[in-house]
């Protein structure tokens, strides 16, 4: 399985991915999800992939290759519009490769979340499907996410607004990927972030953090006790007066760091 | 779909299930997913249901008709354990009748949470399959969920522990609930909540709240807000020293209502 997601921001972009693959559940590998493209100081391209290894594999090497040659590329494309489009047939047209090859009849889709700025335009963010279309986040709906996005939506329908500075979402974004994997352990690090700063068109600040990163792991800590925080600040029942409160407390008293 | 729940605390039990069916999402209905069957005094059971409502509908009259005869029936049964048994197999039993009654090939599936506790005997809680088995809670998961889990599951992994007093507990059950149903428009209102306290043989606290019911939408606001507190307190990025977070929070105000 896999996890990615992405946010498009007043500020700018953040892009964040798990590196667990799986070819059944006693063949797990990691490999990064996360691919840059980028020309420094004219255009900033993120990918992120989920779905068959071999498709991703195939589709960003020809992202890549096509870069050095004299047809169209994420180089020459005009607007971001115009580079999801062409990696929308990029997909497409592995799979149908991969397929016309297979003599059975295997599951080659793949499914991207593509994001970047080129210069004197608006950074954008887009979903690619398996059949090379796509969508584009909205005002109400400034995020998405690919794989299995379950467990992490909450944090996000609730916190995330293209208000949110770069680093508040990033956090955010920590936070999702850690709730989606201690619940499914086919999500796994180590997480890539990326956070682009709008009009900078560099590589953007990355952050790869392994299993046993302090700062992913201080990030699960301090949000579970955060949780616990907000807990207490719910509204109460309405036959828990303050004398049954305390009552209650006395006798059972809450651990707070539990 | 549905979303129901249940925990085990070292206080009691804590039920919570919503009220949202659908047969096709141009056919909706209100129905209480949430089933009490108690003996005042001497035991209390509650059924949580999801899946084919004619076959929930049809194992919970049956499960009451038995009560008022004479052969086994949760009014007879010794144990919590031979309760859930008996609800496997009155479960296994619907749906073979309806299989028989079927041309086609319908899905007539039902799962069910089972918990209560028999005078003298601990409290317990079980997840029913659809083939008529079950499962029991741990102590290091001392929640079950079924229908739509995941939205609502990553805030039970992180505070539901068996010494959580039962009203903190409800109140996380709503939280997950909440969150579910933001998530998925197939999980709604009105909420069913139970909490029953351990040893005392009622029916239990029970709280049927409706879209507009003040207590729950306080709930889903103040969590809200918990949850910017929460994400406050979150560790900062390396870059982000004093001088830096000024500018940046001068630049970019926070909302914190927002």
């Amino acid at each position: 399985m896999t996890y990615c997601l992405a946010m498009r921001l007043k500020e700018g972009l953040v892009f964040c991915s798990d590196s667990r693959t799986n070819a059944g559940i006693d063949n797990v590998s990691a490999y990064s999800k996360m691919h840059r493209f980028s020309v420094e100081g004219s255009r900033h391209f993120t990918l992120l992939s989920a779905g068959n290894l071999a498709t991703t594999q195939a589709v960003v090497k020809k992202l890549r290759t096509d870069m050095t040659q004299s047809g169209p590329s994420l180089r020459t494309v005009s607007t971001v519009q115009e580079a999801v489009d062409y990696v929308g047939v990029v997909n497409a047209l592995v799979q149908r490769q991969q397929a016309e090859r297979d003599a059975a009849h295997t599951n080659f889709e793949a499914t991207f979340i593509f994001g970047g700025q080129i210069a004197g335009q608006k950074p954008e963010i887009f979903m690619v499907y398996p059949q090379g279309n796509y969508i584009h986040e909205s005002r109400e709906h400034p995020f998405l996410q690919i794989g299995e996005i379950k467990y992490g939506k909450p944090i996000l329908d609730r916190v995330v607004s293209p208000e949110l500075d770069l680093e508040r979402a990033a956090r955010c974004a920590l936070v999702s990927m850690n709730s989606t994997m201690r619940s499914n352990a086919t999500v796994g690090p180590p997480i890539d972030l990326l956070i682009y700063r709008r009009n900078v068109f560099d590589e953007g600040r990355f952050l790869h953090l392994g299993e046993d990163d302090a700062f992913l792991q201080a990030i699960g800590q301090c949000w579970s006790e955060g949780l616990i925080q907000a807990l207490e600040t719910l509204p109460k029942f309405s036959w828990e007066t303050a004398a049954d409160t305390q009552a209650v407390s006395h006798v059972y008293p809450f651990p707070p760091n539990s």
